[in-house]
């Protein structure tokens, strides 16, 4: 067995790519650096120039940005990682790349034509003198010697969880303790910033618990994992919901959060000339006030019901709730049920409730996008989040950095190729719901599932069965819009009348600044401006073009408050940046953001 | 970079040699295998051939075990593993290999010199169509598709929990649910052996929530992983006692064990014509009566106190108590401490009186070996276990396998060296301590602190700062033997008297099968003998020779009784081929146990 690898024609390229750029940033010239990026280049940064998350589109955005940020961020040492080489394919050569700022270190991405730069990404990923005391900076334990003041980890633990929050004020309070929430305060925990998680419910995990009984996560396990501690080879591909839940519980003892149950947020004020939050809480019953330096929502992306005003609805004699308030099939046996709605959630719904033996109506309102389960995984998860892509040797967090470094205006052209794979793989299946009248779609520019959830969060599906029970009839699917409902049913704009003993509403979620109504106030929220959305300009998605997610994992038009959130690998990987940039203001690092994002819609 | 890799002639011996092996073996011929090793060979077996675990010491020994097994074993397929290629240094090449028997897949390492094998190591790692479901053949979670008879894994779990020892019998009954307990136990169920752990204390972990207040591990956290699930990358090296509880809390219940608390085992008795036990246990204070096939103590191998009888302790107006029964310091400010012992549990128990202001004296019995921790972990355990062997690509299973492809009875060459540089590095330690009047030894043969652990599971500190305390007088120390009680203090054979409050007996434990007495009949732990040691004829572990640890992990001479312990490295390592002894009883496998142990000491 011989192998030969030797200096390419890709690792030279590169390599005079990031001297050349190295040397122009280092002469403070954005004009130099910007023109060594071809015309229709992007460079995401994650943190590591703006302390924001942008992506600049061209030249002159590139330079105005690089003159904005250039002499704080004293950028150098680019290379190529170790272990990273780069490769060319079509064109395009791809390569890993370390380097640092004057605060902190990062990695990157980049992708060259013609020896110019088309792409390129820049994160953040440790601040100099905050780094995680982790692998050989882990902590010993164990104090050696003998010191008669000693204190035990127990006694400390018991000691912060006694303090915090009492006679201590948390630097930030986390208000959600889900996945999102608890993965945030495991990086605040290493980074030694004083957190505070509250959530309403009274064990960690309830909010997967209290969710309808055959729940199971939609997304795989490589897709899923919690920051620093990953589910062992014998974790189930899609999660069960009560495996998961007990898995977070497990989580938040683990890594030593300060998790408050059974504890709601009441209110929250800002004082912009103290910089602190006055938060009022009501923790198992009493009311507390916590004064944190920042406050973070990560109550879900898809988190506030958006519950439908129908004329009739108080008429209506059976039951009828949003499908985040469903309590499961079980009481519904022989009954008539109506499902408005034909998302995720209708589906999920409509499954359980037929295997129960209900009678079932989904109301199909507007088209929807349906991927089968196992095609998303195999052709648009499973080069980076799979058991193929684990044996191959990607990691998690390498993958995280891929799928971020594509521009979002770019995205979809990556995602047309992979919907056109599954729509002739499956085209029995998507004739089949066709025939039996289900309005089907495949996304504005037929970009499909990911597209529509970056853009809009909803519009889709992943099948895992009951789209078989729509094509087949065992669930009857009715076309049309919801005129009002009587004391017996539901009565749709054409006349058609659905009886029913129980109705729900699988009608989505608003906007997470609608948290932000609620807990600070509507003017907050209309300052903040919706969460979510690219600005595509497709449906659901009005432009202008924002180029990332509004308000996520970012600063926003309100001083200290923050949105975080999304799915599993969201949440995962963007807590990073999101945790730096809490160190960096706890530590009074200079943190000066560029580009901060206008707002363009309330809600 | 340029790297060339080529066939060497190390890869070339050994492949020579596989070649040579596999032939005489498909050709079942034991001599033509056996004369292919050294005059001084050594064949070390863990389930693979013998099921059991036996080491064979040259040719004579490895062709009678290889006559006795070889039709059965089959064995075949002998390759060198995927990028474990082979290395030679001073005159020894070392190399991975993979091997299949006719029911199993198994790894290996091979030695050889001038072309004939020095040491050989088989070891059985799975059962062909018993394969573990983790991987690519992890459970799918959700069940796809539409089920009107679907349960949820909540649902299933709770029927197990409620039918396992009530309508269903367990096929393994684990007495004690620390580590080693709960580590076989998640082995079994990925096996799908039915199995319940019980353990007397209300919660997982509570067996090391209940030791002394500064209880930290004494091994560093890269050799103290359990089964399946890693410590994150931010564990502390030493695990403070209530973070490992609550990590052993939750792993548990992630791996979904039947864990019966509050229970405790009260007696057991094997039918050997049905081939089952009865186990009357206690859980939460009713009686239930358990009929397992397999009953295996994992109650801890220094788990039985060793209480002494001195005459006077009676009248002993003080508080007095074995080390396993400190209640830790805190009651004990400012009085007089009379530990009795001189190894780790004496010097943990001295140095946290001291800490909390008592008056604390040591009565040393006979000598002790100290290692420092921060020079055992470099220069004992670093090659294998460290921050730097995980960067160089060592994992725990290859660390666990390369420490168990050592012969016991050569081990001791490789073990003097170690100690030779510890005695250089801490010279000024080792003669303040002298000085001091402490007792110190190497061991019987120079060896050290794992040999004496190995050969009779005691007689050593692993110093964590107490040895000062001894060395500089703070606590004071004193030689002899313990003559008798007073009522007001303890009273050494040569006169000397000291007076006390306190006394604590840290004078160890007795062999495992002490549990066996009490919970079966004195006369079946007559039966199987004494547990733990090797027979090497050193201090406290007599001949004859075993070259194994007497009844850990494997058969003894009660069917159907087991043990299983050590420390977590051995818990970790030995689960697997324990795990599989049971496995291929319950799935009804010919497991014949060649070279099943004698019983030369019952205690």
């Amino acid at each position: 067995m011989t192998t030969v690898t030797q200096p390419d024609e890709a690792t030279a390229a590169v390599t005079t790519w990031l001297g050349q750029f190295g040397e122009a940033l280092a002469a403070n010239d954005p004009a130099r650096a910007a023109a060594l990026f071809t015309e229709d280049s992007f460079w995401r940064d994650l943190i590591a120039f703006t302390w924001n998350i942008r992506t600049f589109e061209g030249r002159d955005e590139i330079t105005r940005m690089l003159g904005a940020t250039l002499s704080r961020v004293q950028p150098g040492g680019w290379k190529i990682t170790a272990g990273g080489e780069p490769a060319e394919a079509g064109g395009v050569t791809e390569a890993w790349i370390d380097f640092e700022t004057s605060v902190g270190r990062g990695k990157g991405q980049l992708r060259l034509r013609d020896g110019q730069c088309w792409t390129l990404l820049t994160t953040l990923y440790e601040l100099k003198g905050y780094e995680e005391p982790n692998g050989p900076r882990r902590p010993m334990g164990a104090e050696h010697g003998a010191n008669p003041d000693r204190t035990s980890w127990q006694e400390n633990r018991d000691q912060e969880a006694a303090s915090l929050g009492v006679t201590q004020q948390p630097y930030v309070l986390i208000v959600g303790g889900g996945q999102a929430g608890i993965g945030l305060a495991a990086r605040l925990r290493q980074l030694s910033v004083p957190t505070i998680v509250i959530d309403k419910r009274a064990r960690p995990g309830d909010q997967w618990r209290s969710r309808y009984r055959s729940l199971c996560l939609h997304d795989p396990v490589w897709y899923d994992h919690m920051p620093y501690l990953k589910f062992p080879d014998n974790w189930p591909v899609f999660s069960p919901k009560d495996k998961i839940a007990d898995w977070l519980e497990s989580y938040t003892r683990i890594m030593e959060l300060n998790y408050w149950p059974s504890t709601e947020a009441k209110s929250a004020s800002y004082n912009e000339t103290t910089g602190e939050w006055t938060v009022t809480v009501e923790r198992e019953g009493q009311p507390v006030v916590l004064r944190p330096r920042q406050l973070v929502l990560a109550t879900g992306m898809s988190g506030k019901p958006n519950v439908p005003s129908f004329p009739g609805m108080e008429t209506f004699r059976g039951d009828q709730h949003h499908s985040s308030a469903h309590p499961g099939p079980d009481a519904y046996r022989g009954q008539r049920c109506v499902v408005v709605g034909s998302n995720n959630s209708a589906f999920d719904i409509c499954g359980a409730l037929w295997e129960t033996g209900a009678d079932v109506t989904m109301v199909q309102r507007s088209s929807t996008h349906i991927s089968r389960s196992a095609s998303l995984m195999e052709i648009a998860l499973g080069a980076l989040y799979s058991e193929e892509a684990v044996a191959a040797g990607m990691t998690t967090e390498k993958a995280d950095l891929t799928f971020a470094s594509v521009p979002y205006r770019i995205m979809h052209i990556f995602q047309i190729p992979v919907y056109e794979q599954m729509r002739e793989r499956d085209k029995d299946f998507y004739e089949r719901l066709e025939k039996a009248g289900f309005d089907h779609d495949w996304g504005d520019d037929n970009s499909g599932l990911f597209m529509k959830y970056l853009r809009r969060g909803s519009g889709y599906y992943i099948d895992v069965g009951a789209a078989d029970l729509v094509a087949n009839g065992d669930v009857k699917l009715v076309r049309g819009q919801v005129d009002h409902l009587t004391e017996t049913g539901v009565v749709l704009e054409d006349g058609t009348e659905l009886p029913a003993d129980l109705v729900v509403y699988a009608t989505g979620y608003n906007s997470m600044n609608g948290w932000a109504a609620d807990l600070i106030s509507p003017e907050v929220a209309d300052k903040v401006g919706k969460c979510w959305g690219l600005g595509s300009g497709t449906t659901k998605d009005p432009g202008p073009w924002e180029g990332e997610e509004r308000n996520m994992w970012k600063p926003t038009q309100q001083e200290a408050l923050w949105f975080h959130g999304g799915n599993l690998h969201q949440s995962r990987h963007y807590s990073l940046y999101l945790a730096l940039q809490l160190k960096a203001r706890e530590a009074g690092l200079p943190a000066p953001v560029y580009g901060l994002q206008e707002v363009h819609h309330r809600s």
